[in-house]
């Protein structure tokens, strides 16, 4: 569903998947067609990371699983179970704490899987579908939900589905000007 | 510089511009176009983040300035600097540790800028640029190059730029299948 009111209004061009995607609060409860699903993980995978670690994992759920969908929803914060329950699907998604090849901390896990939903959120905008990032999950229920073991840390949910077009989604988007962040030469100096 | 020896082998389909994106070692050392780099950096802007914090910062410097460019790439660890002097601009990027709106920690700054970073790269990608990002910096030396407050982190530097066609980007990439990643009910189990 494209949105003008929600396209953001960019003072230099970028492409339409990047200026169309927004994080809906009224999701359409319908079905995300499972090769969609299987895309936007394969876009996940071949982002880039840290020594090529791949630090990330999801835990997936789809809305119409009436055994999964229930137990994923309620690792979430009851302020986003609210709105996620109508998602086409939901994740955990879980980074690796440590190097698989010498056991080191991976200081960039967090950025990494940063990185492979970024480009997860680019393939589900192709389609017409939206994501949703939520901090707000109770990390503890989700390690014992799905026996996550010490070695990787749960860090959000995403739902991902279609939008509904509901009145809580309709204020347009804000951001901060380039000047206020990116410098040229010091800190604080706009290039 | 498309290259079809580094496209990803995707098992399910994905756009050009993720499966296209890899990071070179060799670049070619010309200059990027501001208007191009403009558009990386508004990509960057429109990311999501929690709470709208917009946690990332960049600082820039073209290959062109004489003076910026060598103060930056002084920031990298010698095995970065060694191909990264190549690239037609290079950056720091730097978290925000805490919320501007009440002073806690920001547990998501690290994913959020990842996020941004994704923007960054897909746009690139569209234009024939590629981005090679390294956690490989000195991070007390940029901190002190660009008088970083204690309030921020240096995290990562990127090189952005042409891709040269050089000897050591000739290996194939590769990827973790979705089964050790993408999992339903339990830690482990594939979908």
């Amino acid at each position: 569903m494209s949105n003008q009111a929600k396209r953001a209004q960019a003072n230099h061009p970028i492409l339409d998947l990047l200026a169309d995607r927004w994080s809906p609060y009224a999701f359409d409860p319908q079905t995300v067609e499972e090769e969609k699903l299987l895309s936007c993980l394969e876009a996940a995978r071949w982002a880039a990371s840290s020594y090529n670690e791949q630090p990330w994992s999801f835990v997936v759920a789809k809305r119409e699983d009436e055994t999964e969908f229930p137990r994923l929803l309620d690792c979430l914060l009851e302020a986003n179970q609210a709105w996620a329950k109508n998602a086409g699907v939901l994740m955990i998604t879980v980074t690796s704490k440590q190097f698989s090849r010498d056991g080191k901390p991976n200081l960039m896990a967090e950025h990494d899987i940063g990185l492979a939903i970024g480009n997860l959120t680019a393939q589900a905008t192709s389609f017409g579908l939206f994501v949703h990032q939520m901090a707000g999950i109770n990390r503890s229920k989700a390690r014992q939900t799905y026996n996550i073991p010490e070695s990787h840390e749960p860090l959000t949910a995403i739902g991902l589905g279609y939008a509904a077009n509901a009145q809580r989604d309709q204020a347009p988007r804000s951001r901060r000007p380039l000047s206020e962040f990116v410098f040229k030469g010091a800190w604080g100096t706009s290039r």
